[in-house]
Order: structure tokens, then sequence, then C-alpha cells
């Protein structure tokens, strides 16, 4: 051991110290059967080391272990339900970076029904939020899969989507302010419920969708809603994704506002489910190319009046509105299935891209031309959320493809994909964010000046680049 | 004349002889008259100087001035329909800063009714927006008093707010993609018309609300919606303030999604109407302490029936449901004509405030309390959107104060005013910005490490402080 050496190691003891003082014991985790859970990214893709994962009470005590870690010049992980798509809240490799998980700061601290608002602390679990909302009969619009573990200081980190954007917008529409500590320790306080504040820059903003890199979100005020009433659902089948777009085009001006969610499944997708996940049905004879699954909240027959009315222009080939809660869960048992179902399949290649709504038909066409062209034999499995224009464009590649080929012909595929969304105004990470998993990829494929700009912005709030370290950019 | 001075002067005159190069003859005004206009806040408070006001016709154009600026350390004030309220797009009185209007810049460079979207330049003016969107049956649901002259470019750089932000939430909600030149001269394109991406910081953010302070706005995506339908609408009398926030949150619930517009009007707002506007009458016998104007999208009968069903707890003295346009003109004439008629009754002091919704009515009788015993003998003129928690709290000063006194005693109002909202977790400028009228008041109410963070990003994308310098910070 050479003298740097001894000396980083001295200051990260007496950083361990003091790390230890600021929480107690029972915010201290270094056994390695407790940790392993929160080293490994949840699909087992990136696993790092850590000497020790706090967890803050409160807000003081999170400045508190930012103050000591800035000045020992330790980088911090900031955690919560470890639920990400891309890696973005597992330390690294090294075994140098401190693991602040939000766990223990859990509170509902207010709901004000008439303020259709509450503020809670980031680490209350999301499907937690929800409930509190609906006990005061309010509706907090969020809603994804991970919805039983991930937390809320997470979702606005990576500005989670999920099944309710075309209505009520990703998790920064829902976010009225941030409380956050700083990198140099010191706590922003932008912990308002108001609609309105033009005093200045709006700061929660950029820590809303930045995963950790420029702040941890100790505390968030959201936006609630009335409670939309009872759901209708349908299953339509279609005979291309462009007369999805259409369908929902006209929907949305016979409903406008009473369409809660609009998911499109390729049959690739639909055919891995029906195969793989036991009981599944499609809920008519008619197989399709596409299928399309609506959530309205208007009444019954105005939705079956909208949905008869569709321009015959629309190839509708068949459709089925539930009529039981028993079928509604059916229909979206199909759609909750398919990555279950991929799993089952094979390990495929996925993405998480967007395009202008308009744009989806023929950037599917492209895709699909393009993979023939330069990627032989390979099978797009997609899904997506129309109203946002995000596609899980996922891949399988072909049975017989020597195990030595496939990770270069998996990065083959890939690039076409970026490379096309790119060129179509479109997006490389919709909804799972940028993490360590993309990072090459958003260099790759984001503008300049943009990433020159992302960078000013981070030089400018952590100096020293203890927040997260070696995340998004 | 010192060799500074006529160092800078010549370093000016080579400036401008490049900006005449780079705008041509069609985008230079330095005629005295025509530059008139634009030297002045609409209300006459700040009065500036310019050289020269240019006129880009294109984002290269744009860029080419701040790059011919920023190489000459001169500084640059953007300027969209200068109808804004707190003076932020007119230059300093020392005659150094460079105007530059969007005017020309009044292209609707694409309409996607499919996607629900619009680009549009910086200098289209919000009225042609709006008829742009509605001529492809989508609306564009930004409306406020100035929108027959204000810029897209201006409403985005303030973020501006409105009658419809209750449903619709304010410009920051509207936008999709911003193009914006950068201090430096280089050009921003965040100009995608994505629901979803999260790839890296949200950039657009940052110039949203920022008051051209980290860049002139070029270009706007915007998210349109479908054409809400017909307006039903309504004149409340009520007791109290309170009884209009239940209101609110009790017609929220009957009807979800389809309160456009929620304003209310106190007793002394609603009597300068009536005594100064001629032609003005309340459509009902009762008089009122509190008037609330609803505006839904719901059919009639629904609204109506919503209306009569208001729980007894609320004080509803009487109400009227308008019976056609010419009444819907009428009674919206009451709340348009607010700001006329306190014209006409003198010079008021005013607040565009904001605390939490269901902080409203304690505010106003706290607020009601401190002025009687700190500033006896104002009259406050107060008006809102209940929605929002933001209020036009006014108060006009008593007739027999000396002149002398009327500027002390006017900042004492305010210091009550702002003092209050913000022990309240409100804000001093809830739809109006801060420009260079709200620039000490922000520095006296603002949080200090909000404020510190501010500067900090400022410094970091602006290190010269050449863009709109003395505003805001």
């Amino acid at each position: 051991m050479n003298v740097a050496q001894g000396s980083a190691h001295t200051n990260l003891n007496v950083l361990l110290e003091t790390l230890r003082e600021i929480v107690g014991p029972r915010g201290w985790v270094d056994d390695p059967g407790r940790l392993e859970p929160h080293l490994t990214e949840w699909r087992g893709r990136v696993r790092g080391q850590t000497p020790v994962m706090v967890l803050p009470a409160t807000t003081a005590e999170t400045a508190s272990i930012v103050q000591a870690c800035a000045a020992a010049g330790v980088g911090i992980v900031p955690q919560g339900g470890n639920t990400g798509m891309c890696a973005g809240a597992v330390p690294d490799a090294t075994g140098t970076q401190v693991l602040v998980n939000m766990a223990r700061m859990n509170s509902i601290r207010a709901v004000d029904p008439q303020d259709f608002s509450m503020v809670v602390d980031a680490g209350c679990v999301l499907a937690d939020i929800q409930q509190a909302a609906a006990d005061q009969g309010r509706f907090f619009p969020l809603s994804l899969a991970a919805e039983g573990s991930c937390q809320i200081g997470g979702n606005v980190a990576t500005n989670a989507g999920g099944i309710n954007v075309l209505r009520y917008g990703t998790t920064r529409d829902l976010v009225l302010g941030v409380e956050a500590v700083l990198p140099d320790g010191r706590v922003f306080n932008g912990l308002r419920t108001l609609r309105k504040n033009t005093a200045g820059y709006d700061l929660k903003q950029l820590f809303i969708g930045s995963e950790g890199t420029l702040g941890i979100i100790t505390g968030v005020a959201l936006k609630l809603y009335p409670d939309p009433g009872p759901v209708q659902t349908a299953l339509l089948a279609l005979a291309g994704s462009g007369d999805a777009v259409t369908a929902l085009s006209v929907l949305r001006e016979r409903l406008p506002d009473d369409i809660q969610a609009f998911e499109m499944i390729g049959r690739s997708a639909m055919d891995l489910v029906l195969r793989h996940i036991p009981g599944t049905r499609l809920p008519f004879e008619e197989s399709a190319d596409w299928y399309v699954l609506v959530d309205v909240t208007a009444p019954a027959s105005q939705f079956t009046d909208a949905l008869a009315q569709l321009p015959p222009a629309i190839a509708l080939l068949d459709a089925v509105v539930a009529k039981s809660d028993g079928e509604r869960k059916d229909i979206w048992r199909l759609r909750h299935s398919i990555s279950e179902a991929e799993r089952r399949e094979g390990a495929g290649i996925k993405h998480d891209v967007a395009v202008p709504i308009g744009a989806i038909e023929s950037f599917l066409a492209e895709a699909e031309l393009r993979l023939t062209e330069h990627v032989p034999g390979v099978h797009p499995v997609v899904f997506g959320h129309v109203g946002d224009g995000n596609l899980h464009y996922n891949a399988h590649l072909r049975g017989d493809l020597p195990d030595a080929d496939r990770g270069r012909v998996g990065d083959e595929v890939t690039r076409v994909i970026y490379g096309l969304v790119t060129g179509m105004g479109g997006t490389i990470s919709a909804e799972h964010g940028i993490g360590v998993l993309k990072k090459e990829a958003l260099e790759r494929y984001g503008d300049v000046v943009e990433l020159d700009t992302m960078r000013t912005v981070k030089r400018a709030l952590d100096p020293a680049g203890i927040m997260n370290p070696g995340k998004v950019l």
C-alpha cells in the first residue's frame, strides 16, 4: 500500500465514523447479506460495491451526510426502491461510493384535499401515496409496474412515465415542489404547493429527471386530481399501426378528457403472451397485426357509441368492451404480461424510444425495413403508449445465432433503432432515463450543444462531482 | 471624453455596423419615433434607451446577433410584444444595450393535428397561434388579456398564466420543446414535440420562465388539445372567500375535467366595475362579498344540476347560468373590466401573489387585519384565479393622503402583503415574473439558498452577463 492509498483509506474510515454518528445504528447497513439487493440493478446487468448504505431519517440527516461526504470528497449514490431500468441507483464497482437509501424517510407529511395537493417524504412508496390520496377522495395519477416498491423520490429523479401520461402527463407534470439536498450539503427548499410561481428560475425542474446527479431529493409536493370515476376498458384489433394513431386522434375529439390509457401491442408481442402466459386469451376470434387497449372514464354508452362511430377509413377488425371487472383485468393482463412473456421467450434487446405521435407508423415501417436489410433474422416485439409516441421496441435475435455473435448483433440492432429515432426528432430514452446503461448512447446520439450545456449545469451545481458520479453524463 | 469611453464608443460603433449587416435594412430600427413604444414598459413605469432595435428574420440571424454582441461584451435585451407587467423586456437607461425584437420571426412552422402539436417561431402573436390550432380542429389553451399582441416567445420566457391554468396549466405545461440561442451564440435545439424524454437534463425548463436572462427563445413546440366544445358560464354570489374555495373543490369532484375557469371577484372590485364601466350590471339582485365566475365545458343540464346540488354549508346567495352568448359576454365583461375600472378610480398598488388554494381564506382575513393595523385607510381591491391560488391583491390608498406620503405608504402595503404570502408558503410573483420591478422584492423575500442557486445557474450559462442584464437577479 502506498502513502496516497493509505491516506485515502484513513479519510474514508474517518468519514464512515462520522456517517455512523449521523444516522445511528438503525440507519447503518454494512452487512453483506443485507447490502446485496441494493448493489445490483434489478435485472442483474450491473453490480456495484459500497463500504456502507446509510438510511437518513430526516432531511437534516441527509444534509449532514452530504456535507460529510463533500468534505471528504467521497461520491454519493442516492437510491430509492432500486427499480430503475438503467442502473442509475447502484454504486460503481470501486467500493468507494457511499449509498444513501431513502427508505426510512417514508412519511406522508400532509394531504390537503381542497388544495388538491400532498407533501411527502422522498422515500414514500408510490402505492402508499396513491392510497393516501384515495383515502381523502383524491387521485394521484402516476401508475407504473413497480408501484408497489418504487419510491416517489426515484420517480421524480427519473421523471417516471407509466400508463396515465396521455391524460395526466409524466411525473414532472405532477410535481408542485421539491425539497433537495444540494451537492454542497445545503437544503434547497422548494416544497411549495403553488400552481403558479414566476419568482425567478424554476429550479425544481433541474432535480426532476436528473437521476440524483444534482442533489438528493428528500421531499416532494404533488398535484392531486379529483377521482375520475369508473373506468371502461376495451381491446381493439386493428390492421395497421397508423389505424391506432388515427383512432386515438378521433377518440380524443369525441371524448376530449376521458381517455386514460391507449396502449398498442404488436402481433408478435401478443403472440408471446398467448404462448407463454397460462390462462391468457384474446376476447375475440380475430387476430390482428395491432391491438389497442383503451381505458376511458366516459360513461359506457358514450364509449361504445364513440367506438361504433369510428370512421370506416380506420381498419377496425374487431373490438370488445369489458363488461365486468374480471373482463377488464383479463384485458389488462395481456398488456402487463408482455415483459414476463419476453423473459420466458429468452433474452431480447430492449429499447425505450419515443417519436412524435404522428410519426409512429413511418418509424415502425422504416425500422422493419432497416433491420431486415442490416440485421436479418431479428424479430421485433413492439408495444407502447400511443398517446406519448413511446414505443418499447424490443428485438429478439435468431435462436440459431452463435452466442459469440449475439452481443455484436444486438448492438447493431440498437444502432439501427437509435439512429432512426434520432433522425425523426425522437429520443433514445422516453421514460427509463440514462443511468449507467445508456450513457454511451446519450453521448453518441445526443446533440453536442445540448450535452455541453448539461455538463455546464452539472459542473456549476456539483463542481467536485460527488453526486451520483458516473451517471447520465 | 476619456480614452476608455472613446474606445467603448468605437467598439459599439463597430458592433452596430456588424449588426446592420446581419439583419439588413428591414431588421434595423434606430429612428426615435419608431423606437419609442419599444423603450417604455406599457404602463409607463420604466423607460430605457438603446442605440438600436434589431429584428432578426431567422434563428441563424439571431445567433449571429448574439455572437457579435458577446464578442463585443454588449448586453442584449430580448423583446416580444412588450406586454409584460414587470419591465423585463425594455433596455436600461444607459443606452448601451442592444434591443432584439422577435416580431419578424412570426411563422407557424408546422401544425400536426394527429400529434396534437405545433411548432412556431418565437415572434408569433398568441392569438394567431390559437387561430392556427383552431383551423386544424385543435385547441391551444393559453389565453390572457394581451393575446392580441403578446408573442409566444415572451409567454414562454415569462411562463405566462392566464385564465385556463386550472384545467391546462401554465405556459410551462404547454411547451413540448424550445429552440434558443445561448449567451455564447450557439443554438440549443430542443425543438421536439415529444411527450416523454428522459435523455438527460430537461434543459428547456431553464429557458421557460427565465425572462430572457439565459438565452433568446427563437422557436417553440407547443402541446395542442382537442376542442373542448361549447362553454357554459355562470356567475355565483357567495358570502365568503372560503365558500368559493369549497365550491370549487365540490364542483371539481362532480365535473372532474370540465372546469375551465374559476375566477373570484371581491365586492370592492365588482363595485368599481359597476361604478366606472358603462353598461355593466349584475345578472341578479343580490350583491355579495364575493363573486365567482365559472366556465365549464359540461352539458348545461349537468352544470346546473351540479350547482343546484352544492352542499348547504356553502353560502351560495345567488347564481345565474348564461343562457346565450350575449349573457356569457356580459358576465365575462365584469371580470375583464376590473383593470380598466381600477385605472379610472385612480392609481392603486398592484400585487400578483399566490398562496396554496386551501390558504386563500386565511390569507385574505389576515391581510385585511394586518393592513388595518399597520396601514389604516387602505382599500383592498381583490380578484384572482381560485384554482391556482393566484390573487391580484391590489390596494387603493385613501384619497386624502398627501402626495408626498403615497410612495412610502404604498411600500408599506407591499411589505405587509409580501411578508404574509412568503410566510404562508406563497409567492410574491404568481404569473407576472420579476423583470426589473420586482427584483428588490425577490432579493428580500426569496430563499437565500434558492437565490444563490439561481445565480450559480446564471453565471454558468452566461458568465459574461450579456443576456438581459439587470433583470430577475
